[in-house]
Order: structure tokens, then C-alpha cells, then sequence
């Protein structure tokens, strides 16, 4: 069976699975409050050139984003996203449990504008509305696209002139840092946000998304809101052994190189065997259009997802990761040829 | 340094390190419901003989508290605890910020009993108060205390008649299950009742709870309740596979016993020492009362919690684990001997 | 000044007023546990011939809506309603705030169908997604148009059929019910309704929105929802004081019968004149669309609001209430043909 | 029958009913944004000295201390309390359902001290315990005695040492500036407290809180979360119009000075009679000790509540209020004094 569902499908990188071995049996203090978590937040800083930032190690995706959001607002405050965002649709309203409306922006491509922003704010004009406070966008964003760095310029600048904070969700950020063509850096996130994730769970960790603070308003008893929300790990080591393992030489962008890679190719196989892509996506999820018979046979070979059906095909949607095989892939284009 | 400050200060135990190495690579569907956590769940429901029980797991302790407490409440329904009670002091607000009051009743030795839940029901009688709902007990207790089986049954007797959910957490229920003269097994709690947690975080995996429903009440769309509290791992099998490698061949509870055998060893030869307890507690948490000098030098040698300070000493609490080595424990005695 | 701005500008009708007037001495137990409340609750049970019905009294809107959707829903559950829904927009969050997503639906004119809730629902397939649970319509609504008997009957069909609940806002119920072809009556909605709430504030009382709960699984316990929400009046004998005095003798029909009429003439005058409507409301509210210039003259005379602006006119929006005057409603028609 | 329930029996005073009447037909802005609304804030900025304060108006008390609370907070910030407040017992768990702990201390007299809350804090020193962040107090208390200035002031300065906001529910607020000896002014509390109340329901209103914020940095956004919790009255000017009613020519004091006489007429004919007082309450609530069989005869003439029951006998409340007649204190001092 071919695995093309996620990028989560395995356990961890082997770097990452020798490091939790070699440091299993040295005691330490609980709660993050270790020497691995102390040196996995330094390299994070240093990565980000942001001496200042806190750095919080959680450890997943819906979790983070409930715990940050859900510290950094008011009541009556309400979150802006894409109505393709993470939060909007596949967290079971988490957002919304802590008591916070979220303003979905329907978008084609997966990312929000300066200019839908802007005309989000004005419409919510008084008491008897919500206030928007904070911005949520994904990098990379669920449909596979990719801000650029003049894209991220100009919406921190939106932001920061009508006082909301920006968020990035970086549950993929490494793919969005190693696609063709990409021109930002961690620099870049710590510089344009006021919060940001570092996501580990889709690269290579076991689990855990380190959440990186650079807005100092934003710094104050951040950890009574991680633990009130059950997002300290007792533990906690585990998630600073991890990043600290594929922080160190590079690996954690080399190994979302690699899940790049596996999908350019991939989806420059598909394009020649002639399938079309309901979305440009440059990076490790790509969204080739079949007809019903073929992802019925392709059922049969290979674990991945359906995306939509309409009238036009069924959008499937093929995952990477930094555990793809290459001969996977030309097995899938194969597949692929003979299915066409 | 000795290390006497909690039984989750080291990684896992070599089995369940092992385990998560051997399947490291074999992909898998994500969010607990790959074959890991299917065998690891049929093996708890076969040692709980309820074969209908729904089988959670989740991460850790205070989210699974939260998140079941929330998911079993309506909004103005409360939990009765004990003022030791985990919930009560350690988890930040964690059940209030899900919206319910905790009724913390004053208690001794951390035990509820039915005559202490019945009255505070009898307090709450109109709806200007809010409606206790659920009884929260933990076992072993925070103060290292356990319930016999009369005392669970007499508890268990007394919720149902009155209408009340019991939820026991189970973080340290393999210490419970393995005391010196323990009579109680996980058929007991399942029986017993409506809910229960099997803690691994603080018995030797590297994270972990699973959590019992045996009550079908609580059945209906739980895994929604988990999945909007951040509460649904992504490579959920992790946790099946650690429950898995613990729970065959009894390796949890021997782990336990061999945390209470540590603790009864240093119980033992500090009673010997002519040092006083403040709480008779047979389980793999004890809490010697020393002298602030005494303390104060023991600080260099030893990590360690203070419990409480007041004229009478500084009573410090000494944890176990299935990590502790017996000639630790001697050390920690040697060192005792020579500040008594 | 002309005052067409809303149905709640001025104080409560001359009935209302000496109702309160002469009650007003009478001692009676607090919380809407008194006499008059209990005579105020039967007639709606009577009205409504629904005598196992439960009937609270609260104070506004946004608190029923608010209070009786969250005691309904589980944690994870959510609402489906119109995008044009008064919960999806004027009411800053409410519903979010006790931490129920709401899935708005696109629509024009302000009504739900069938239709459209089975997609939604079909649309929310997994744990990964909030459980649509109750779809929320209002009745007039906020567009000023009104659900027809079959059309509720389909609705209610769909919600059964699907297992969910169907409540309806009725701030501006008593003129849904006698708008010119109305076909519905208080024993409809409390058929085919599992909760809706009969306006008092928008039709001649000082204050007051009646809930009435038919579904009896909706019953346990719900004053302590109430009282949790702050939604229990201390001298709850207001509320069945007022309701009392509408209900009798048809009183609370008549009343909005004379708004709607007032609302006939000025619609049925100003398309005389040639003024188009944004939308084909019968009811009380109605949305004319003026020139700029029109627009900035008129407010110097009358009080009313701006619905939208673009580039085809303003749509403003008049209303009339119990109070409004017929030579009121001259004197505008006056001023827009002048102005023509 | 006698009535001494509570202060909250019968309507409004007269001159609140005539104050409705006589603006009952003006048109007004809704939402509290009206004309009447604004004289009473003006009003009230004027008595407290206090010309840069926001002034609000809310329907009830938990309404407005839920309101307050809950948009003063951050999630993990939790109220200090003395265990007999009204949020602790009476609200149905309002606070805890925004989110909130409350850390109740036991008290005797109803009051908390400097010294209480200074414990309190600093038992609550890291992030797994629930930060305090607001002490709550009630003047008069629920067991109906009074802060002096002194006691006051104290709390202030300790507050504002431990950067805690200092909230005062006023609910009976009159009642406590105007009881024998009190040396408190509307000033005061403005220049002590954050926030505090002015209740109306209780002094001759037919209800209204007036909430007044000293603390600017409470100022921003307060009426959204009032909408959010359902607490702006679409018809506010009824509350402008009622406060401003009271607030002339010192009429709110002396309702209250009423109350405060007839309860002293009636506690001291009490205690001539022989009876003894569980509290030394000097306000408009007393706590007289009855025998069972006194209680039990009582009933027949008189509306009550019962406070506690132990062995030494029945502790009663007897509330007067601005329409308590004198003849009926006399009614109930020869009652007393014919069953002695």
C-alpha cells in the first residue's frame, strides 16, 4: 500500500527517535523546564534573530492555536482567517469554545489580502459586533499555496496600522521555507508576527509545535493560560530533546526539502501524464483532478484523501513528507500512467 | 544528585522506548484510529471486563480532566472534589475555564466520602446554586492516600442514588492497585465507575492517560469533545503503542509495585530514623516533616517538593518511580541518618 | 423629528403601563415565581395549545437567544442559521462567547430552507468538525420577510428528520402573524418548534422576550441555566405583569396589526412614488432605496438607519411600531415625494 | 401577611413609576444611548467626584457582576472573595461559567481583610495554580454588615500593592452608606474601587445596577462585552430615566435611610423581647434566632427566608426595605412578643 494521506503517517525522523533515546534516562524538572527546552528556545531565537522572544513548546496543532488564541484575546474579540483556515473548519470549533468568534473570509487560493482585512475591519463597526483583533493565516495554507515575503510584508503592515495582532500557524512552515522560489526566513516570521509556530508534528517530530511570542504584550503569564488549557506536557523535555535534534545542522529545513522534492516530482509526473490541479500548490500537498473510476482503483493501491467531488472530478489531495520514498512516487506515477 | 522530586523525571521505560522504535517507520491512519491503539484499547477493556467500555487515550493529565469533566457537564452543573484534589489547586482554572464550579470540601487525608457528598448536595437545593453532577476522586490521592474497595463501593453506591457521575483519576492508579493490601483491580473501577483515567505519564511512558467510559451516557460524540480541546494526537499511535508494550504481560503494574517498594523501603528507614510523617500514606508518594535545617542541606544533595511550612518543620514530600534505584534510596536514608 | 428608526423608541403601550401601575404595591415572592407570571405562562400554554409547554420570562433578545441555545447545545455542537440572522452578526459574539460555533448560510432574503440545512449537515461528517445540532431562524426576519406555514412545516420535517433542534426567534413574532396572508398562529410554532421565544420588547412592552420550550427534553433545570446567564429578573413579576396585560383580549395581535398597517401605507406610498424596495418585505420593517443626496436631506427630518450603501443607492431601513402615527407616516410620504 | 422576604417585593417607588410614565412616549435612541441615560451618568460622576468615570447601566445584579468580572479578566485570573458573597453561592456558578475560579475565604462577618487576601495571593505562586487578579466585596455584605471607610481603605492600599482591582457589588449600597455611623460616600468607593455598583432593584427601582468604572484601564470596549452577555436593554433609557428619578434631590439615600430605620426599629425590639442576633448586622437585613416552633408559626403570618438551622435554633432573615410600613414592623414585634 502507498501512503500519500499526510504528512504525519509515521513516527519520527531517526535523528529526533536517537535523541529522546540517548537523554530517556537523565532526570530533569518537569514542565518544560528543563535544560533541552532552555536550548531548543535559544536556537529558535537565534533562527528567528529575536533574543527578546518567548519561545513555548506545545504539542499540537489544534492545541496551540486554541491556547495562543484563545490567551491573546478579549472576550469580545474575534479572529480573522481564511474560510480555508485550519481553525475555520477541522478543529470542532476549538476557537469558538474559548468563547471567540472567527470572521471567515471565503478566498480561492487559501490566503487573505491586506485588502480583505481592511474591509473585514470596517464592516464591524460597533458594540453590537464582534471586534476583530487578531489576523490567522497558515504558511504554508491548507490548499498547499505559499505567502510570499512581499505578501507577509504587506499584511503585518494592514495589521499593525489597524492594531490587530498577526498570527501565523506554521504547522507546515518548513515546506512554505523550502518551496521553489521561497523568500522567507524564520527572521521573516519573528520580524512580521506577533506569534508564530514552528510546526514539528508534519516534519519529523514524534509531535510538538513550538509557538515563538515576539509582541511583548502578548509575554505576561503566557504559561498560566498554557497550563489552564492542559497544553504544559509533564515531560516537557520531549519537546525540547526534538526540536533541539532537528534545529541543530539544518535538518528541520533539509527534511522539509526532501518532502518538496518528492512532491515536485510528483506533480510534474501528473502534469505530464496530463492531469490537471485544482490549485497551484508549490509545496508538499499537491491536488490533482481524477475521474470517480480512477480513485476508485487507486483505492486499492494507495492511502490518501479526497478534497471535493463535483461535477467536474473528484480533487484528491497527495501529501509528502520527509518519509516519502522516492521509488513511492514513481510507483504512484505509474499507477498513475496506466490509470490515465 | 538524587532525584526523589516526581515519578515523571525521566523519559520511558525501555520497553516502551523500544516499542516506539520497532514501529516507528509503519505508517499509519493519524488521530488514534491506526491498529496500535485498537490492540491497546481492547487490551484495557479485557482487563476491565467490559468488553461495551469506550477506550480513550490522550496526553496528559490535566487535559484529560478538562476535557472529559467538560464533555460530560452541562453548564451549570459542578463537581464535588476534595480541597487536595488535583483539579482543585494544580490545573490553573482548568475545569472553570470550561465553565463549571468546583465544590472543594475539606478533607484530611484527600478522601471523599458519601456522607461528605451527600451533604454538599443537600446545600444546593434551587437554582440559585449551581447542581453538583459529578464526583471527582483521584487514586492514589494527592497526599498518597488510597481507597479500599469498601470505600469506593460505598462512594460508588451513593452517586448513583443520587444521580451523580463518579470520575476517578487514575494518574497514579497502578501505585493505588499495587499498595501493600490493595483490594481493588480495573474491573472494580470500571464497575464502579462512570469514568476512569489509567495513568502512563507517571508510570513509565513518556506520556499518556487512558480514559475508561463505561457509563453509555457519556458515550455519544466524544471523540468531538476531544478533538475541540486540542485533545486528539495526531500520531495517536504513540499512545496505543506505549499502552500496548505496558499492558501486556502485567509489565504496568509491575512497574508500580516497584515505585511502592521504593517508597515503603524509605517510609520504612526513615520511621526507623525516628522521623515523623504527615500523612500515613502507603503509596509511592511520601511526606517526611523535617527541620528548615535539615531541608536546607537536604536541598544540596537531593531534588525534592515542599508540601507545606508551618512551626511545627517543613513537611517535604519524597516521590518514587519505576526509574528509582534501590541505591538511591539508600543514599537518601545515609543522608537522613547523618541529619537526623 | 420623524421616527422611523426602530419598533422600540419609545417606553410601552397605555395597557402595559397601568398594568404596572396598579400591581405595583402588591408584595409578591421574587424570580418570576409569582402569580402574575403564572397567569401570564397559561395564557401563552393556551394560546399556544400546548398545556404541557414550559414558559420563562426574560428580559431581552440577545439574553434569550444567548441563554436558551446555550443550555441546549453540548460543548461541540453548533447552530445553523441565515447569515443575515440577528446571532450571526448584531449580537457581538453572544453565542461564541458560550462557545458554539455558528454556521452561517448565504442567503437573500433572510430564510433558511430545507435545502440548506441538509447540505450543512452533510457538509460535517467527522469529530474533526463542530455537530450541526440547531438551526436558528427568526420570524419576521431580519429583512423584514416572513416564513409561510409550508415553509416552517418543510423546516421542521428536515429537523426532525435529521435530529435537529429548530428554534425560533420571534422578536418580531406578532408580525409575522398578522402581516397581510399570514398563516401562522401560536399553536403552529409550538408544534412544530422545539423552542421559540414571543417578543414583548419590539410590540408594546417596557421589556420581555417569552420562551416556550415544547421539546420536553429541553426542560430539566433550565431556570438554573437562566440564573447562571443573570437571566432571571429579581422582580420577575414585571415580566408576567406585561405579558399578562398584552395577552388578553387579543391585544398583543392588534398591536402589531397597526404596525404593519402603518408599514402597508408607507410602503404601498413610496412605490407609488417610484421608489424601489432592496427586498419584498411585508411586514413592519421595509428598505427603500434612496439617492445620496435623498439620503443626507431625510436625515435632518427622521430618525431611521442605513441598512447598506454602494453604488446603486442607499437602502435604508423604516420601521414602524404600536406607537407609530398615521400623520407620521403622511409627513414622511410628504417629505420623499417632495424630494422625489 | 407580613412581608419582610427581601427588599425586593414590590415595584418601583413612586417616583420612579411617575418618572416612566411621564417619558413613556418620547422617542428615544436605544441601548442605553439616550438622553435620560446620559443625565444619570452625569448624575453619578457628579455624587462620586469622579468626572472621567464610565458609568454603565445593567438590569441585575449577577447580570452585572458576570458582565464586569468577565470582561475584566483574562482566563487564567481568578476572583478572591469571602466565601459568603453572592458570586460565591447565590449566582449558579455565573462567574465560573465565564471562565473563572473564585477564591472563596471563610469568614464570619461577611468582610474580607487586607490580611485574607494577602495570604491568599501568596498561596498562588506559579503557573499551575490560578493567578488572583480581582477581590470582590459587598457593601452592605450578604449577612448584612458594613465596611467602615477605614476597613476600605485598607483593602485599597493592599490591593493596590498586590495589583489586584478592588470591585464592590453595591447591590445594597445605599443601605450601607446610610446605616447609623457609616462614614462612606459615593466618593469613597469611587476613589477606592476600580468598579463598583449602585444597585437600584433593592432601593426602589423597578431594577437597574448602575455600573461605574474608575479604573481607565477598564474603559475600552466595556459595551461590547456588555452586548456580548446580553446586557444592554434595547429600551435602556428606562434605566437613565429610573436612576435619574432616584439620584434627585437625594432621594436614593433616603429610601434607604427608611429601610435602615425600620430594620433598627425592629432589631431592637427584638432584642427587648429576648431574642439574640446570629449577626451584628446594623443595615436593612437581620438575623434574628428563632425556635423551631416559633419559626413554624411565623409562617402563618409572615414571608421569610430561613438562613440556617442547627442545634442552637433557627437563624431567620427579616429584610426591610423603602416600603416596609412602619405598622407592620409593629405587626411583627407583637407577634414576636406574643410567641417569645
Amino acid at each position: 500500500m502507498l501512503y500519500f494521506r499526510n504528512d504525519y503517517s509515521e513516527g519520527a525522523c531517526p535523528q529526533v527517535l536517537d535523541a529522546l533515546a540517548d537523554t530517556n534516562l537523565i532526570p530533569t524538572a518537569g514542565y518544560g523546564t528543563d535544560q533541552f527546552c532552555a536550548a531548543a528556545a535559544d536556537a529558535i531565537r537565534s533562527l528567528c534573530e529575536a533574543p527578546e522572544a518567548q519561545v513555548h513548546f506545545l504539542v499540537g496543532g489544534t492545541q496551540v492555536n486554541k491556547t495562543a488564541i484563545g490567551a491573546f484575546l478579549r472576550p469580545y474579540e474575534a479572529v480573522i482567517a481564511a474560510d480555508t483556515g485550519h481553525i475555520c473548519v477541522h478543529e470542532t470549533g476549538a476557537i469558538e469554545q474559548n468563547g471567540h468568534k472567527i470572521l471567515a473570509l471565503p478566498v480561492q487560493d487559501g490566503k487573505l489580502t491586506a485588502g480583505l482585512v481592511r474591509a473585514a475591519v470596517e464592516r464591524h463597526c460597533d458594540e453590537h459586533m464582534v471586534l476583530p483583533r487578531l489576523v490567522y493565516i497558515s504558511n504554508t495554507t491548507e490548499v498547499g499555496t505559499v505567502y510570499s515575503l512581499s505578501e507577509l510584508t504587506a499584511l503585518s503592515g494592514c495589521c499593525r496600522e489597524l492594531g490587530l495582532l498577526l498570527y501565523c500557524d506554521g504547522a507546515r512552515l518548513a515546506s512554505a521555507m523550502t518551496v521553489e522560489g521561497a523568500d522567507t526566513s524564520f527572521a521573516d516570521y519573528a520580524r512580521l508576527c506577533d506569534a508564530f509556530t514552528i510546526g514539528g508534528t508534519k516534519n519529523g517530530l514524534l509531535f510538538g509545535e513550538a509557538l515563538v511570542l515576539t509582541n511583548p504584550a502578548l509575554f505576561p503569564h503566557f504559561r498560566h493560560a498554557m497550563k489552564q488549557q492542559g497544553a504544559i506536557l509533564a515531560k516537557g523535555r520531549l519537546l525540547g530533546v526534538q526540536f533541539d535534534a532537528v534545529l541543530r545542522d539544518g535538518l528541520y529545513l533539509q527534511l522539509a526539502r526532501h518532502a518538496n522534492a518528492m512532491a515536485a516530482k510528483l506533480r510534474q509526473g501528473l502534469l505530464e501524464l496530463g492531469y490537471s490541479m485544482a490549485v497551484n500548490s508549490p509545496s508538499n500537498q499537491i491536488f490533482p483532478i481524477l475521474t470517480p473510476t480512477q480513485e476508485e482503483r487507486l483505492r486499492e493501491e494507495c492511502a490518501f484523501e479526497v478534497q471535493s467531488r463535483d461535477d467536474h472530478g473528484v480533487c484528491v489531495r497527495f501529501v509528502t513528507s520527509w518519509a516519502t520514498r522516492g521509488e513511492d512516487v514513481d510507483a504512484l506515477l505509474k499507477f498513475m500512467e496506466e490509470n490515465a
